[in-house]
Formats: C-alpha cells, structure tokens, sequence
C-alpha cells in the first residue's frame, strides 16, 4: 500500500478548503498537526488567508505553531478552539453581528461563531449573559439585539432562547444547538428540534455545536464577501 | 369464547377508576357509547362524583348523553373533549392555577387541563393568548401569572413557554407538550424533550396532550382533594 | 365553560400575526375557514397586509374568499396551498431569491417559499428542473446560482442539492428538507440530517416543509423589510 | 480575543442563579474550581444563601473548599455530589417530602433530591429499600408514602415505581427517571418513558438523573419558598 | 407477468404453516378472504388442525366462513379477532397459563394469547382486572397468579404490570407489550422498553401486540404441544 | 402565480428520467394520470423505451393507457404496481437474477424487482416460497441460488433471509427490506438493521421496499445495460 | 448528611436479592468490592445459596475473593464476568438447556446464560459453533437442538439466528440479542429488533446483553426452581 | 467452568471464515492478538489465503507479526488498519473498482475497500480528491469514474456523493457511510439515510464504516471469485 504521504493529501485537502473562495478552514478533528500545519502553510502559500482550524484543542495548536513558517501570523483562541493564520478581513461598515448566549455552558461555541465571522470581516456584539429562564434579563438587550443586522443565537438544554430572540428582531437569526445538557438532551438533539420547531418566523439552524458554520453565514449574510 | 360482556368489563372499569379516590375519568378513546355510559352510571350509583370522560367526541357524547339514567347531571365540553356527570366539586379557598397556551392550536389541551382542574374544585385563571415569539404580551401577563399557585404551561411546536414562564414565577409549573407541529416536531416530541431540558427550575412535564393529567396534578398541588 | 366565541381567539390569533411586524400569516392547519376568514379580515382592517394564510386547501380556501369582506384583494395559490389578502410589496432592487429544486415533487414546498419571498418584496428566479442525479443539468444553471443574493434550496430523499448548490455559490444557502420520500426518508427526516451535515458552508435548514419559513427568512436575509 | 476572564463570567453567573429568587445553584459540569467558587463567593456576598453546587465531584469539591473565604459555610455530600454553601432554611412545618428509590444504584439522585429539599426548608422521609420487584416490602411503607405530601419517585430500568406509588398516594408524585440500566434502557429512556406513560393520576416527570430539578419542584410544592 | 394464481401462493403458504408441526397459523393481515380460506382448507385436508387465522377482522371472517367446505369446524372470537378451524386440542394437565391485563383497552391482545393458549392445549385462567396503578386489586389475586405454570403479561402505556408480576410468582413470565397509549407512548414502544429493562428475573417479551406469539410460547412451555 | 402546466414539468420530468440512459422510469405517487401520460408519451417519442411507472395503482393505470397515444405497448402489472412502456429489452445471456421472498407478504416487492429486472434485460429465476423459519425449504433451493449471477433477496419482519442466502451464494446479494410487520419493525427498519448488519459478506441492502431500485442494481451487475 | 454506611444499603440488597426465592444475583455495575462481598456475606449467611454476582470484572472479584469469610465456596468465571458463592444446584432430570451462538464475539453473554443455567440445576448444552452465513454447519447441529428442552440463542449483528433456530425446534427459545457490531447495529438494537420480529413461533425476547436473565428463564422453564 | 482454550475458539472462527470460500477474514475488534494468530496460520495452513484481518491497530499488528509462523507472507497497512496473509490474488482483467471519497477523514475506510478488493483480485483506481461541495474537481474525474466497472463511493457527514456520482456512471454503485461528522450525524447515520434514499437508481448501500464489505461486494461484482 502507499505511505499516507504517497496518496497526496496535504495538496488534497488544501484544494478542497480553497473551492469556495471565501471561507477558508480546516476541520482538525483526526488531523495530526503536521498534516494541520501543512494545510494551512499551503494556503498561506497560495495567498488563502485569513484561514481557520477548527476543534483545534491547545496542545496540537502549540505543535502547529511551531511548524508553521517564520514570520507566519498565527493567533489561537482558546475557548473557541479556532486557530487563524493570517490577518483577519477588515470589518465591514454595512451590519453587525450580534452573537447571543446564555452564559459559560455555551461559551466555546458562541465565540466559536464570533470569531469566524470577526475574522471573515464582520463587527460582532457579543451579548453572552442572557437566557430565557431570565427574560427581563435578556429583554434588557432588546435594544442591541435590533441593532444587528443579523443575530446568531447559541444555546443548548431547550433552546428556547432562539425563539424568544426571533420574536424580538426583524433581522435573521441563525439558531446554533450546543451539545449542553444531559439525560434527554441526547447530545443537543433536544435543543436542535426546538430550533427547527421555533414558533418565530426568520430563524433558521445549522449542525450542532457548528459555530463555524453559523459565522461563516452570518458573515455571507452581512455580505462581507 | 366468552361474549365480551360476560368478562364483566363494565365492573372491571368502575373498580379501576375508583382506585385512587380522588380522580375519577374514564378514558374513551376505542370504548363505546354503551361502554362508557355503563360505567359512568356505576360510578354516579356508587357516588363517585364528579366523573370525567376523557377523549370523548361529539358524536359518542350524545349517545352516552342518552344512554345516562334520566336526570344525571351531565355535561360535555367540545373544545376539550370531555364529559363531565355530576356536579364540580366547590372551588378552593386556597388557589388557583393558571393555565397558558399561545393560541388556537393548543386549545383543546389547554381546555382539557383547565375543566379538569375546574372539576376537581380549583379555581383557574385561563390566560390563552401567550406565546413565546410575542414576549411583550407574555410578560404583559406578569401579574396573573405570579398571582397563582400552580401554572399549567401548554404548548406544542418548541415548547418554549414553559421555560420562560418557568423563569417568571416561583411557583410549580407543569408543562403539557403538545402534538401541534409538523415535520421535525415529530408529533409533540419536540416539545416535550424542549420541556424536560428545561433551564428552568420548578418545571415538570407530562406526557403529550394529556391535559387531564397535568389539571389532575394541579388540583394536587393545590391540595384540593 | 365559555364558548369558544366568548374566548375571543380571533382576536388572539390577529395579535399573533401582528407581533412581528414584517411577515403576516395565519397557519390554516387546524382552523376552520371562519376563522381564517375572521384573522384575515382583523388584519386588513388593521392595514396589516400583504398577510398570508399557508396550509389552506383549495376547498377551505374557496370558502374564504366568500367570507371576506367585498372588494378584499384575494388569491388563492393552489400548488403552494397559500392565500394571500392584500397587494404583494414591490419587488426590491437589492437582489434576487433562487429557488431552485429537483422537479415534481417538490413543487409544493417549492412554491410556497418562492411566493412568500415574492409576497414580503423580492425577485424570485425558479429554477425546478434541477436534480443531483443530473448534475451536468445543475451546472448549467451555475450562472443563475451565482447571481442570486439568496438561494433557497428545496429537495427531500436524500437531499443532497443543498451540499452541491452549497459549493457552487457564495451567497446564503437556506435549505427546505421535504417529506418526499418512502422507506428510511422517515417523513423528510433523512434530507434534514443531510443538510443539517452539509459539507458546505453558508447553508442552514429550517424545519421539513417549511418553505413559508424559507421565504420569510429569505426575504430578510434581501433586506426587503 | 480576549481572555476568558475579560468576558466576565463569574458576573454572569451569579446573575444567573439569582433570577429566580428561590433555589440558588450552580451546575458544576464544565466549570472549574475557580469558576465555580468565585460564582459561590459571589452568592454569599450578595446574601443569597443558601446556595447548591450540583454535578460536582470530590476532588473540585476539595478544591472548591479551599478557595472560598475563610468562615464560609460549607459542606459536600459525595453521595449526591453535591456543595452546599450556607446553612439549609429552617424546615417547613408544612408537609414532608418522601424520596423513594429502590436501592443503591439509584442512590445518587435520590440523595440529590432529598439534599435538595432539605436545603430549601422540607422534612425529607427517604424510603430507599423499595423496588416494584419486591412489591411487599413497597406496600409495608405504604402508610409513610401516604402521610407525605409530595413523594419524589426514583428509579431507573424499568422506572414502574412511578406509577405503583402514583396508585397508592393522593398527594403529587414527581418521577425522576435515573440512567441506571444497559442495553435498551438507553441511558434512561426506558424509564422516563415508562413515567410519562403511567397509569396512574397526579405524576410528573423531570430529567433524566435531575434530583435537583425534583428537590426544587418538591420545595415549591411544599410552599416554603 | 404470471398472474397471482399462477405463482401458486395457496401451496406456498400452506407448505409456511405446516413448517413447525406446533402452531398452525395464517396471518390474514393483507390477505383476501379468498386466500386465508384457500390455505385454512389446505391445512384441514393435510388434517393440520387446529389452525388459527390472526388479525382476521369481522367481515372477511364472514367471508371466510362462507368460502370454507361444508362440514368444517369453523369459530370466530372478535374481541380477539381470531379465527379457527378444527377443534382446538385437549386441555393439558400440565399447568396453567395465566393471562393478565388491566382490563378494557388490552383486551383484544390479552384474549388473542388466552384463545391462542387454549387451541394448542392449555387451561388458561383469565384475570383482567388487575393494574399497577391499583396494586391492592392486583395483590387479590396473587394465589390465581402463583398457581399458574406460566403468566402471560399484557399491557401498554408504561407495561409495569409484568415487572409487579415478575416480582410475585416464580414461574416464567412472558410480557406482551401493546399499542394502547398516546403521545410518548410510541405505539407500545415505551411498554416495550419497560419490560425489556424489567428489574424482575425471569421474564421475557414479544412483540408489540404480538398476543398469538405469547399464546404459543406459554404452550411450549407448558408442554402441551 | 403561474398555472401548473406553465411551468413545464412534463419536460422537465422527461428530461430527469432521461438523465441516466439506463433505466427510465417515473415515480407515480403524487402524480396524476395525466403527468403520468405526458412523461411516459415524451420517453417514447425520445424513443428512451421501455420505461417503467412505479408505485402505479390500477386505477391511474387504467386512466394511463387511455391517456397513451394509440398503437403504444404498454403493460400494467398489478401486483408490482408498475407500468411499462414499450417492448422489454431482450434478455441476456451473461446470468440470471434469482429474487427470493418468504411469500404472499413480500411478494408486491418482489415481483417489483423481478419485473424491473426482466425489463431492463435480465432472465429472472422466482424462488419466492423460502423463509428462515423453514430453512429446510430454503436449502432444497440451493442450486438455483447458487447458478444465479446475482441473487435478490426481499424480506420484511427480521429480514433474516438475506443473510442466510448471503452465506450460501458466493455471488453478489442485494437485499431489499420490506415494510411488512408490525409494532417494533418500525415499518420495515427493523428488516432493514437486520440487512445492513448482515454477518454475510457479499450483502448491500437499498432502500425499504425499493423492488425497482434492486431491480435496476442487478440489471446493472449483470450488465444487460 | 448520613455516610453511606449509616443508609444500611448492604441489608438493603440483601433483601432485594432474597425477594423472589430462586435466582439470587447481585449486579455489580457500580458497587465497589466491599458492597459485593457484605451482600454476599449476608446471602451466606442467610443460607441463600448459591448466588451469582454479574458483570463483575477480573480486578473485582479477586478483591471480593479475599473478603469474604473463609471457608465459603466462590468461583469466577472470567469470560462470563461472572463470581460464584457456593455450590450449584444438582442439575435436574428434566431437560437440557442448549445455548447458541456463532462464535468469540459472542461468548461471553453465552458463557453467562449457561453458567446461570447451571448454577440453578440445569444441564447445559454449549453449541458455539453455528452462525447464518454457514448454514450447514448450524443444521449439522439440528439433533442437539431438538434434543434441549429450551434453547437460548445469543447473537450480534443481525441476531438472525434466533430465527433460524425458531423454525427447527418445537422447545421453547428465549433470544439473547448482544451489543457486538458497529455501525448501524445500535449497540445490539439491530439484533434485539430482530428478534422481537422473528417470523418463527414461540421465541421471545430478553434485554441485550442479558445473558443472565435468559439462564433464569431457561431454568424456570425447566423447572428446576 | 471451561477455560477458553477449552472451548476450541480458534478452530471455531477457522470453520467461520472458511465458510463462503471466497473471502475470508478475520474481524479482530475484541480478539486478542494470539488469538487472531492462531486464526490466520490455521487459514495458511489449510491453504486459504489471502486472509484479511480487518480492525486490527497497528500495536496488535506487531504482535501478530511475532506470533506468525515463520516464512509467512504477511503485510500490515496501518491507514486501513487491515493485516494481510499470503500473496493477493493475480488483478483480473475484467474491469476496475473506483474508490472514491473527499478526503482524509474518510481515507481509512476509504483504503479498507480499496485493499480489500486488491486483495481479492481486482484492479482499483483510487479518486481520494473529490467532494460534492467541489462538485467542478468531482466532475474533472467523470472520465475515471465512467471507465469503472463498479464504483466504491465513500463518505461522511452528509453522504452526499453517492447520489451524485450514482447519477455519473452507469455502472453499480456500492456506497460506504462513514462515522465521520459530528451532531446530528449521529455517527454515521445521517449519511446512511442519504445513500439509501438516494434519487440516483444504481445504488445499494453497506452498513457505516464497513470498507471490507464493499470492497468484498465489489469484488463479487467484478467476478473476480
């Protein structure tokens, strides 16, 4: 059989983070930080930047670090996961986005969602201390909520705090479930439904826990491309 | 093979439904007119009133309404289903409970908890025009809300009210999930894993569309029996 | 117990609608034509149209029409199942609404979402006859994809077009599993879980059939509030 | 990005746990030490005792104990896994809480339950020695369970102690479903819907393993909030 | 194509019954009544009787009847829709069979076990009125249960009953799980799982509805075949 | 809106089933006869015959074939549910399909993927009275399971058939579960876990009750394409 | 708080484990060394012998081995993960138990049925060599199968060898579905579903992995009790 | 109790993988490494090789490799985690298997069909580059794809390619979920569901992550046996 290297896929998978032109990431989960820093140098290489690695825990990040090339920017941001090579994009002047959660539990998400979309050119307003349990707490935020042009709400257990920001605001709303929970929360199962379910028009979901892919939207919704 | 009627059914349901002293009903779905008439009767002869009859549609009400000896108080109360022999017990001088749905959907439900609460003698305040995605009208109902001793929180698709209103009072809330929804609500489901996940303390959940169950558990609480 | 006139719900359900201010709609499922006729008439009185009625068959909608007041503007959408009281708004200029799926089948959800878009002010670009198992017949649609500021993504079975649609345009992608299907499609579960895992980024899933969803949130997304 | 600390999350969760007025806690999964007493130390600044720390194991426990301020109040129950800083409120004269379970394996929640309610003011009777299996040795507490006025139901498997004792009791029964089994217990499902499905009258259920969300319901039921 | 004669199903599914030379049986579900007395008069001339036709509902039975040779043993039991032909095998000394159930809404699947028992040899003793949630009538006839060789257990909603009987009796308990139920009930699904995750020994389950594979199994055991 | 028919789905109908050039066919559910006419007359004005109308119900069939244009071939199998258009390509020399099912229960599946099959070119062996529980009559069909290119093997309930054949074949097996059971076979998912876990190698399984789809698959193994 | 000690929890599994008379067992999942041993100690002592403890690992039950009193007769069997206190039953004349299964994946929860079979009197027959996909080893095998009195057939995967086991013999068989597969298997859900969907007469159904529950009920149906 | 060794294993799974001559395969997942030696020289010495052992780490590896006899001809590919014994069979010349998939997380189960075939004898063209989210780069290949006589489609999350490519090439289409993904893929299962509802006829699937079955199947196809 080929070595791992024989079959081609550092190239193969910087090809693959490149065919959308705008959002450039690489998934770490099961990637050796070889394989991680090889992609993104190649990316780098090809001018791709700003990129992202996702479910990068912290020991891997600080091996990527060392191999990436001298002079590479390079930041990892802890609670989130993420690491970014290369300068983030400008932030655009058209919209903000409001990233709203309801406290520690869902945090690494939330930030996972902030920043992709800061580093793919949006102003984010993080409003992290508000849950539906609480309602004149989060009623207290209405005032920025609206000022977005988009909102990402994270929440995990019932995920009602979609439904109560999707009555509040005009703008869209992209519901994140987190995995936060237990017994018949089945890995966020429960919070996802509740999200698909929402009684408030405008509110749509993406996978569990896929911060990722709520800034990558939000981000393609400012229209910062 | 025995006839149905010699294996005694009609005895068998009167001895079932007045096991518990408190609650008497008699589930209809798949029992006929003749069926449930005969064992309301017992009951009334037996002196077990007030008696529900749970599920009970229009049609099958009118002829158990002709089937019941000759001056037998009997009701039936379409939006919810129910038939009631016997008069209501006398309100309590100790509480009452508020029963909240969002709207059309949910009223049969709704209902169905609220007459069986009423039945079993607690006062009920019904507030039906509540939803999570029009937070403003909920919080509008503030006061009523904390006024009462149990809230009864109906509500299908996500099922979010019972953790706002959860968050509201600091009384008992029982939950009923409903089956309204469609496609990822996978008849009630939804609702009711979104209220068993609660962020809310002081929530409990019954099973999908069982009214009854939670106005039972509310006379309960109230300690009307 | 009251009536259920003495319970005033066309009124409720006419301060549902209201409550968000930018989509009016009466969810018709469960509600006879007197009481759609009665919110959609509130709502007109109220100046609150363009409002739709979604999940309205063709017999409970000809009933309508006679209901509502004389000279309302009304029509009926018989592919979609919509009613629409009043005038649409006027197309906005800031860009389109793609619809687009696999052909016959998915019509109905398909309409529903291009007609609400178009209802709440967006251009709509259909385009049905596209399908993953004939790929070379979606990529050459590839132009009209692109230039679409929004693309809605209609399919069931297994659908996959989300994913493909996804990796061929920069915009937003709001994908609609439908219940179409037999077997392990579990009523349009299969296609939710497909694009709830796209390996696209930029696309999220509202709930199975939900194609008013869709459009509403496509027309936010248009900024045609 | 800012660090974890510049988020501001001690804050927030304080505010969190002091929404509600009434059952002061703090769930321990995914916090650290530090976390979890500088939220602890916050409470009892702030008067808010007493105060439950769930989910927490022995070793935070330890360290937890060390970090707070001199003088505190504080105490670990291995069994529940459960801190508690400050004194419990004064037992209500009230009415009594009975937690039965069926012995050891789904000691934990009972415990947290019990705990729970005697932390918020209720006499607790535990009756740890009955199981549906041995159905004598249930009905020789049968006067115990009788003379509570809210019995929390333990079990996991099968959960049908739910619905015996639900049939032996006028008062309300609160159902805990525990993730005790293998196979097609399913991490406690079988029991939770065992509960929602009984047949007996006046029971509710909460979470799978949630023995606090039953201790807090069984103190609101009591009224010594 | 051959039409359906031509493929010779009658001789198929007369060859299908006669495999296990214990239990003759036709499943009538999706059978015409043309077809289920073709092979019912197969198995009466190859003198493979008694036989039974399952879920055989009261119109074709009439049909069957109808179609069957002069001269043949022929009854119909509604209640369990079940028909049979020949007369039904002598009553076994062996051993009892035990059939529980809490009485109407089981009833059809309980007698379809107890008729089935009966045609292949046992003496079946009915007790059907008897539930969990009225646990003292069911201890009443702890001696009729004690005495059997084999109880057969039917019930739906939480199917506890075989758990309280598992408890009573030391002789092989077989749980049937039925249908009856709502909401989280699943179609018998929450029985089912109940009496997999029994906490009493020696019992076992079919499936749902399944009371002629029950009835079977308690005459293997008692050894009549 | 537009009208049905401007939208041109007829087309665009005909253009989807011509995509693949092997194995033309419309799925009739949710079509009307006249959709039905239109897409099968355009495929044989393309000359893309035979074509096949699956799930086809004999009385849409019989407004089909008056719908066709005269002097069209067109065959109605009715137990099969389909339709055909045109002559069926010659049969093969290369090997033959043998489809195996239990009996009268599996046999609308199993004629589906025989005809299917004999359409698309392929000599077709029925060996449709084998099931597990008599495997002695399984084995007597050794031979012709063995001499077949390709086996096809159809089973509802446990689906056990096609992992017995799977271990006596040493060809390629493609299993098709079929809905037929009831209470935990879950419409036919039971058959289908059973397929896909088969301990025989050599198995695929497709979709529940999909006779075309494994109809198409063996012509394609066999390669008459 | 009170320790664990002061909760009496080892009297109280002792008289969980006396409660039926016949199958003493004491589940270790979750108990340390010293809570087995001080039940098993009290069974001794009790004179409730033999007992069984399950899933009790190799580490466990050396630490058990040297707490107990001296003298007293114990026994592990690793591969069954089962521990043994005192001598077994004399095996009874009655009939044999054959247990059946394809191979290693499967041995231990054969291992644990037949050690429990024999611990309470039974004769064992292992036939461990027989699987579906080799048919004609499994029938070589037909005379020790119909020889057994009951015969409990344990499978993985597919589970479909219950079935094909259901259709050689006319004892009794009670279905051991295993936790061995991946994938779609569900941790034995495929198997388990299988086996409640059998298309053979008189074979039924324990929990996964259950190994022990299927030897208590060979033995009841032995009647070695 | 027996020892293992005693209970004749090894020879056991010998006769197992003997059975269907033509692809034998030792599934290591629970086995030790002398037992899965022990297998594999009992299959050189009887002539019957190759012999795979498949889910074997590569620590196990090394220790087979010790335990091997001597001479033995035997290879480790660590990606697949695959063993291999004695020469693969000579490449047929009948046609080619493609093996395709999007990248690495999908290369291990990816390379397991791939040798897999190899081993049995065929010709296998790897297409390790390709994704429906970069359906230009999947289209690039449609040459390679087209020129197979079976095409091998791996993938994960969403499962999308098998649709896609099934709608490529005329040729049968085996497709291979993979575990890969996260939330709501539930392992597997949400690429499962796509490939088996897929639109694209051609198409079978084998169970998640089961690489050996579909280069087996294919294989088989190929007829190569």
């Amino acid at each position: 059989m080929k070595s791992f290297d024989d079959l081609g896929f550092a190239k193969v998978d910087l090809d693959r983070t490149r065919r959308q032109g705008a959002a450039e990431a690489v998934y770490c989960e099961g990637k050796t930080a070889e394989q991680t820093a090889a992609i993104l140098a190649s990316l780098a290489a090809a001018g791709e930047t700003p990129a992202l690695a996702t479910r990068l825990d912290a020991g891997k990040a600080a091996a990527v670090a060392r191999l990436l090339p001298d002079g590479a920017r390079w930041e990892y941001f802890p609670v989130a996961r993420l690491g970014r090579l290369g300068a983030p994009r400008p932030p655009s002047e058209r919209g903000a986005v409001a990233v709203v959660c309801a406290g520690t539990s869902d945090l690494a998400v939330a930030e996972e969602a902030a920043i992709t979309a800061e580093t793919f050119g949006c102003r984010v307003d993080r409003i992290y201390d508000v849950g539906v349990a609480g309602i004149h707490r989060l009623l207290a935020q209405e005032g920025r909520l609206r000022a977005a042009s988009v909102v990402v709400a994270v929440a995990g257990m019932e995920g009602a705090l979609a439904s109560v920001v999707g009555g509040l605001v005009a703008s869209p709303v992209v519901a994140v479930p987190t995995s936060v929970g237990y017994g018949a929360s089945f890995g966020g199962v429960a919070a996802l439904l509740s999200m698909l379910n929402t009684c408030a028009a405008g509110v749509c979901a993406v996978n569990i826990d896929n911060g990722f892919g709520a800034g990558v939207l939000a981000a393609r919704i400012i229209g910062t491309k």
